[in-house]
């Protein structure tokens, strides 16, 4: 029996779409729903009820669109095929209507509290909880004149921060993509057991990371409905390009003076950095290269100046960004870490222009880092894989 | 012009079901979405797409059920008669699948993420954010060797916590309903703007506020699928029981110790107490009066011992919990407070079972607070104002 089960299980490592049947209830699933399931070989099996429905689709966003098929007891199923390991966002579409399969913990990706599915990497626990000292993520309200509201931040602080009271710590400003928001880097990306994981092990110093709400809307600017408003589109990419300016001033003028005065930082451009995912990263380009006096580490997910990552344009390292990138000396001087990574499964034009960037950065000299993800989209598995390769290289300069 | 319009506001007053079109988005939205939209008498527009469906409607919890009607557009529109003021949990019916409102933020209810809208109390802002130091609510993580797995709390901190080191606070353990997780007393309830307020004016001792998640299974305990349990049926209330027992040693043997040797606490039972809603009020009595050593403060809003407030039992003084209502004096000196509360348009069974385990403790002379929250359901209003008026009366003996 039990070389018989081996032998299974050889078997199964060379042929795994045959896999037999050992489906799971996903860990992204609410308490006491046995769906969606996952088995070993990444497949994912989606059970919702709809007994009126006349069709039910199941969307996954990077990865397949598929009809479900209804079953006599009035309850709708589908098998994927094998989804690369990580958190994968999905909706449903119901005769129509987006909706989310409340058998899953809500994610807030898309502009809306969508549903995920994490697929399990083998051998991986760098971003599962472990028994190492944790740190806490801190929600707090800073009131922006920038904005003229109240804003929820993210804050988590390092593993004895508490005991602590006379260390005081480096920041490292994190940000989420277009759709998202300050909740995603902690729910989806599992930032907190990463650095947990990093700074238990040494690899990693230990380090403030604000996680801020990436959208700003300047005092008195009137309200926009943007729902039906395309992604990508040039119309969203202007009011992204306003967003950002207004983050910008919102960040610089309001959140860092907030955090530097709340909580035990050291609060110059030696201990700080920012990063950023997708449209965060572009963010990320944008206000550390503007404000080189306030940060000294910089990081790309996905994204980075928007027009060179996102747009067409061709890195002119004399004209680019006042001329930063036109003498790599003194750039290495000055900036300790540009750091860029990208999925190898990601779409082309997203892909492209990171690689096209980093290709330009090589032939202009410029000292940085470049990481590519093997097997994984514009998703989350990306990203914490960045944050991974990312943060142990923070702050090691002076 | 102006004189029409005061006019027209005072008919409006006189007459609110005609009032004029002054819908706005409710503040529960994600951004960008212009729907579900409110009005100055507490209705509630509703629209979704669903261009393909044949039936929708919208399901109040606590209450309107309403069919939707589609427009040419593909969209569905409602309009709610007026709704009490404060937060409404709802789910749409997409051709009999339920289906939260992708334009709402998610709110952790009836084990999903629903929807839900906040109708706003005129003149109420106790539970606003305001213009006053805040505290902060900490995600925290603890390892418990009841259930074998790590578990989430939230942990609100007053202000000043972190400029006060010296500084020790008593603790409240507050918890959420049946169906809701650690998550609601700061989402749906704004516990955290509520303290806040109380703590800035000076009608409530600054103090810590400790949310668990209220589901407990035993370590090696099997996995149970509940999806399908209707609540409220013997088998959920034997599911409860054996959760509560198990919740009950996982505060007392894991999550206690790890507040006291994390946070800057007074331990001891002077500053303790314990509240809970619903199934975390039923939760707090058996907790707090099986550990009389542990806690000397018991809130219960719209729940409190199981077999009196949601069971047809009478309260009998002499046998009840080991005669702990048998000596009226003895129980003043023991317990510093005891509070009850409930809403009154709740459900008749919810809200009699109260009123007549107060009735009873009237009978038995035990001293307590009861509190009838005028017009509201079995809804977060309700619990608001019982946490301000039960947060101002703790930790004041000694």
């Amino acid at each position: 029996m039990l070389r018989f089960g081996i032998l299974m299980l050889l078997f199964s490592g060379l042929c795994w779409a045959q896999e037999p049947n050992d489906f799971r209830p996903a860990e992204t699933n609410v308490w006491g729903s046995s769906y969606p399931r996952v088995d070993s070989t990444g497949r994912v099996q989606i059970r919702v009820k709809a007994p009126d429905a006349l069709k039910v689709k199941v969307n996954f966003w990077s990865g397949p669109k598929m009809d479900m098929k209804k079953q006599e007891d009035g309850f709708w199923m589908v098998t994927t095929p094998p989804l690369a390991p990580g958190l994968h966002y999905y909706t449903l579409m119901i005769d129509g209507a987006e909706a989310s399969d409340l058998n899953s913990h809500a994610f807030f990706g898309g502009t809306k509290h969508a549903s995920a599915v994490e697929v399990p990497e083998p051998g991986s626990t760098y971003y599962l909880i472990q028994d190492v000292p944790h740190g806490q993520t801190r929600e707090v309200w800073y009131n922006s004149e920038v904005t003229g509201t109240w804003r929820h931040a993210l804050v988590y602080t390092p593993p004895k921060y508490d005991t602590k009271p006379d260390t005081r710590y480096p920041v490292l400003y994190l940000q989420h993509g277009g759709g998202e928001d300050e909740t995603g880097w902690i729910r989806q990306g599992r930032a907190n057991f990463i650095l947990d994981n990093l700074i238990a092990t040494g690899e990693c110093k230990p380090m403030i990371i604000v996680m801020a709400y990436g959208y700003a809307r300047r005092a008195g600017q009137p309200d926009e409905d943007t729902t039906d408003v395309p992604f990508g589109s040039p119309r969203m990419m202007n009011a992204m390009q306003d967003m950002t300016d207004a983050f910008e001033d919102d960040v610089t003028q309001a959140l860092i003076p907030y955090i530097d005065s709340t909580f035990r930082t050291l609060p110059d451009r030696d201990h700080r950095a920012m990063a950023g995912l997708s449209m965060g990263g572009m963010q990320t380009f944008q206000i550390t290269l503007n404000h080189l006096d306030l940060f000294s580490y910089i990081g790309g997910f996905s994204g980075a100046a928007a027009s060179l990552a996102f747009g067409n344009e061709e890195l002119n390292p004399k004209t680019f960004s006042n001329g930063i990138f036109s003498d790599p000396a003194a750039f290495a001087k000055r900036v300790h870490l540009l750091w860029l990574g990208v999925g190898t499964e990601e779409p082309e034009n997203m892909r492209d222009g990171i690689r096209r960037l980093h290709k330009s950065l090589l032939e202009a000299n410029i000292e940085h880092v470049y990481y590519e993800s093997p097997g994984t989209d514009h998703e989350w598995q990306t990203w914490r894989r960045d944050l991974k390769d990312f943060a142990p290289r923070l702050f090691r300069s002076k």
